[in-house]
C-alpha cells in the first residue's frame, strides 16, 4: 500500500541496498517512507497473524495469487525470513507497524519488541513497487508518481476465493495509460507474477463495480487524459482489507508506505 | 487477408499437414479457401514483385515488422522457398492468385505458369491465422469466426515507415474481447512476433482515425457487446494496400483466403 509517512530526515543519505536500508531503519536513522530506498530491491507488504489462522491465510494467498503474491512465510514464533535476507528481523526492520486486537488498531509502534509472541507467523507479500520500477525503466509514465500522490485503489465487485474465515472483494490499483503503453505494460508486468503480475482488468471500470473512477476507495484520484484508458492491477490492499474483515484476535501489518525492504532484486522475480 | 472462395468440394477430406495441403492444391483437388486446412501449420500472405522493387520492399518489411512479418524471401527468379517447405513451388502451390499490371488486376489464375518471370522475387509474410489458432486453443472466442464472417479491417491514420516508393497507412484488424480475454490475448500474441505479434492498439478507435467501428474498410463488421473492448492488431492487408498504391509495373498476390500453406508449425514461431 504505497502511502507515506514523512521522513523527518529528508537530507539523510538514501540507502542504496536492501541491507543498508534495513540497517538504517533498525538503528532509527531512517524512519520512513521506503519509496525510493534501495532502488532495484524488492519491497514487500507485511501481514503477521497467530499460528491458529496461518494455514487458512496461506491457503488464501495460494488461491488468490494476483492480489496476494506470497514472497515468504515464517515458521511460528520465528521473526526471521532468511529467504528474503539473512539478517532480517521482522521485529525491528520496518520503520513503523500497525497492531490490531480484535480488528481494532491498538498501536503504531516503530518496533515490535513488546508485541511479539511465540505463535506469530510472518507473511511477506509482493508489492507494486517492483513492477512500477520495471514500467518506469521502460519509459512509461505513472501518473500518481508524476503527481506525487498515492495510486488510486478501488474495492471491486469481484470476489476473492475464500479460505477459512478469509474472504472479501478484490481491491485493485489503477494507472491511466495510453493504449500503446497499456499493451507494453501488460507485457512487462506479465514477467513479474510474484509482484501482482499482469493487470486483471482494462477499460470499462463499471464492469468490475467501479462507479466513479475519480473517487477511489483508497489513495488519491489520478487525472486521466482523453487519449488514455484505465488499467487495473490486483492490489496488496486486498489481503489487508480481507484480514480487517475477519477481525482476528491479534494481527500486525506494516504502516502504509513503510514496507519490508529485502535483499532480493526485482529482476530476480522476472520469469523471463 | 482471411476472406473466402467457396471450395467446390466441401465433402473432400481436409488435408491435415502442410505437405498434404499443398499436394491437394497442386493437383487441383483442393481449390480453396485454406482456412481450416493443415491445422497447426503456418499459412502465409504472398507478395511477388520484380527484382527492381525487391530490396525496397524487403526494407519496408524490416521497417514495419508488425504489419509485414517476413517469413521468407526468394532469390530472383526462384519459385522455391525451401525454408518454409522443401517441395514448395510458388507457381502451383496456392489455390488462386491475383496478377496486377501497373496496379490493374489482369488475371486471377489458379497457377502462375504463364505469368512467371526470371526476375520475380517471392515474399511470404506471416498471417493472423497463426495467432488466432493460439487464441482459440486458449478458449478465447473470436467473433468473426463465431459469425462465419471475415475479420473487420480498418485503414488507420497511423503511417507506416516508408522505404523507397512503399508508404501508406497501417491497416489493422479488430477483434472485440472481454477485458480479461484482451489481457490474455496480448500475452499470447506477444509470443508470436513472426505473425503480427502483440496488438498495436486497444480501446478508443478514434485515436487511430477509425470513425465508425461498425463500418470497416475491409471485411465484415463484428458485433461488439457492452462488456467488450476493441483490440487491434497490425494486419497483412497493409503491405497489399501499400503495394497497390505504388502500382508496380508487375505484381502477384494470393487470392483472398487462399494462403500459402507451409510445413512449419505455428508453435515453432512462439518465442517462449
Amino acid at each position: 500500500m504505497p502511502s507515506a509517512v514523512a521522513n523527518p530526515r529528508p537530507s539523510a543519505v538514501v540507502p542504496q541496498t536492501g541491507e543498508a536500508a534495513r540497517r538504517a531503519i533498525r538503528s532509527g536513522e531512517w524512519t520512513g517512507p521506503t519509496s525510493g530506498l534501495a532502488p532495484g530491491y524488492v519491497q514487500g507488504n507485511l501481514a503477521i497473524l497467530p499460528a491458529a489462522l496461518a494455514s487458512d491465510f496461506m491457503r488464501f494467498c495460494q488461491l488468490n495469487p494476483k492480489p496476494c503474491p506470497l514472497l515468504a512465510a515464517g515458521a511460528p514464533g520465528d521473526p526471521r525470513l532468511p529467504s528474503l535476507a539473512a539478517d532480517l528481523d521482522i521485529r525491528t526492520d520496518l520503520c513503523r507497524y500497525k497492531v490490531f486486537r480484535n480488528g481494532e488498531l491498538i498501536d503504531e509502534p516503530t518496533d515490535l519488541g513488546k508485541h511479539w509472541r511465540d505463535d506469530l507467523v510472518i507473511f511477506a507479500l509482493g508489492c507494486s513497487f517492483s513492477f512500477e520500477d520495471a514500467l518506469m525503466q521502460d519509459g512509461i509514465e505513472l501518473r500518481h508518481i508524476t503527481c506525487g500522490s498515492t495510486v488510486p485503489m478501488y474495492r471491486t465487485n469481484v470476489p476473492t476465493t475464500a479460505a477459512g474465515p478469509f474472504h472479501g472483494p478484490l481491491v485493485v490499483s489503477m494507472r491511466p495509460l495510453k493504449p500503446a503503453d497499456a499493451i507494453r505494460a501488460i507485457q512487462i508486468t506479465t514477467r513479474f507474477p510474484a509482484v501482482h503480475g499482469a493487470p486483471v482488468h482494462i477499460g470499462k471500470p463499471e464492469l468490475i463495480g467501479i462507479k466513479d473512477i475519480m473517487k477511489p476507495d483508497y489513495g488519491d484520484p489520478a487525472p486521466m487524459k482523453d487519449d488514455e484508458i484505465p488499467v487495473f492491477w490486483a492490489c496488496g490492499v486486498t489481503p489487508q482489507s480481507v484480514v480487517a474483515t475477519v477481525k482476528p484476535e491479534f494481527c500486525i501489518t506494516h504502516y502504509p508506505g513503510c514496507m519490508l525492504v529485502t535483499d532480493r532484486k526485482n529482476s530476480e522475480f522476472a520469469i523471463m
